[in-house]
């Protein structure tokens, strides 16, 4: 099952840059896990902010809890759940034509 | 470039069955058109509304809106455009990996 | 999976009361059918609104919109769906003791 | 008489790790002592957030707010309440069928 | 058990004015039962609309839900319900001293 | 005349236990005189919150002013003002039968 | 004692002009009246609506209530109350120097 | 001085056409005067919906409301009005270099 | 031209005493100054909060930018501006009788 | 393709304010780098906040966003982005007459 997923992260700007810069290096380490496995299935940076739109794809909403926390920036997040429905307009995932 | 499009559509409970389904027929003509042309890349169903999330591709905020008022629909709708930047993520807007 | 589903009813005051009537003995037993099936599983009514929240097991949000849209009162409605996941403090949808 | 109870929690992310530790291990035992007495009759997590939405049973607001205020985590949550009223699609708690 | 009960109501300007004052008149004579018999304990109109505001007594959110509906301008009402617990500084529901 | 006050206490969960107790209990004397008083003539607590909600009785919106900020806990409060304006189902501030 | 008054009137475009010339003409001479017995004390227009805000006298709560309802347009208007207290940088309503 | 107007257009949707399209005709009339005269200095469309923004000028805010109202449209409309300041980077409304 | 202006402040409640009552006078010298002016025409304190609503006189809005500026709360407050313009029942700012 | 970016400051009041005046030096620097480059084609302040509304050109989102995070400023910003489409009363982006 798809979710739509919008995270924005808030770090606090006195965060000492070594402690932001691995924190950002493991986020793009587990970021690049959850791609490859096909968890986050698209995702898009929303721009003017440190936050992105994204497609998750997980069995259920427990399954889909364990994935986002599992984001090293998780403490930092304010994070948006919507389910999503297949469209008619859609096939199997990809455009009917 | 991308943008995230939500559409909610209202239509009154009291329009007639069958100005109510001349109308959905021909939404879905124009619906399938946009997605063969590739204008709608990808559209999931909200549940429990007439409501849908989707990812329209346009050269910039002119096309994408003559794109919007082309739809049959157009008069009933809420529509919220986010504009979407590349996640770094993402290589040519499909898993990088 | 479960669903929390809030719905609020809004049937506008000049609605005829003999179709009123007719439309909730039909969504009475919409509800009694969907309870039986299991696909409602906890109903409790909002007091002060013509609303209820419910939870509502369904295999996916696909599944689940195509319940809720086949309520007889769903042009009325205002839907709200959150998705539930388990609590380590329940096992098996029971306290956990 | 049954209450909804949607309670987030926002642990500041720099709490020492055994603060959070022994906060939330207190917490898990309070919370299993409301289930087994009953004050909790379910309780479901929200994906992306620490947070939760449970039914409580109490007899009155005077006791749910006395519970509610035992739980450790108490200061740092935001919890809404809305009081449930008996659904006809329910009988004594259970579906009606 | 006691309840702030908002309520706002939103006759349509166009209502033909015998509709409305017989409308009113029947608020009113179901206002004062429910005086009278101790279920609207307290109540204060809010300058500037057709609102007031209201401490309630029932039993539970079932038994105030059919008094709330009972009220003949309900269809017209939006409806805010916020449970009240005992506060210390009053005993018995009268200041102590 | 009367007004609605809602007050909501924000107090820092790392506020020392000893600032604290010293605060509330600061808070329980000034809140008495102020029952005692008559300028506060009702008050209930808003469960999973530390909150209430009262009717004050003040001059005016001065005198009301110089009674709300005289509270201990002033400082970490959000108050919320309604004035209050007399129903005609009460006759004196007491039921009308 | 004064109040802070913003009010909306939200007439439907598809009132009849006459009808809306006559409510607005009386509308203005009721406006008069209240200027000249002090109980508008300021108002101004909100550009771009059809809106003003005020500052308005009444002994009470009660008492401008029956003055807001008196204004012809009042079935039509959306309307906040603020109370005012005096502000130390002025005596008697008028600049302190 | 410069304003920052937001307009959003209301017509509903079973408006004749032939109603619609002299609206809108006369709309783009006035719309040209005020381009033509200087009023409207700047203005875009909002995508995917009947609304624009845009950079009018006016001697203050009497004269902006008197330019607002003179649109054919603006019983339809929703209209938010910011004042707007001059920023350091620019001199005289055009870029500083 | 005249400005609607609403002013929270929003001291930290652990600012040191001395340092607040230092912030304060100086905030009184100032206001003074801008009443005797003429920039403050009128200011109220909103009742429950460290708060005010006032009319400002200024050339245009960035001359009022640079007024409210002057403030030394400044950096502590939350500032809403909604531009003024004549009420036909005021002339010249004053009652027209 | 022009965007409508909203960016209001939020610099905490206890930043020294050596820190503070560098970090405006240096925003003042890259504002004048992106108004002369043409990035920034508008911009204006809004009175009463560190905040600005401005016009800001840029290929697409992905172009922008990495505009907008090279503003030192940015860790403290609250950034609100909206496509902008063109309007059929510009041609070319310059009043059409």
């Amino acid at each position: 099952m798809e979710f739509l997923i919008s995270i924005e992260v808030s770090l606090p700007p006195e965060m000492p840059p070594a402690t932001r810069d691995a924190l950002l290096a493991q986020e793009r380490v587990r970021g690049l896990e959850l791609v490859e496995s096909g968890v986050i299935r698209h995702i898009w940076r929303i721009p003017g902010r440190i936050a992105n739109v994204a497609v998750w794809e997980a069995q259920d909403a427990t399954a889909l809890h364990e994935a986002l926390v599992s984001l090293p920036v998780f403490p930092w997040t304010t994070i948006e759940v919507t389910p999503l429905a297949t469209h008619p307009l859609m096939a199997g995932g990809v455009p009917r034509a």
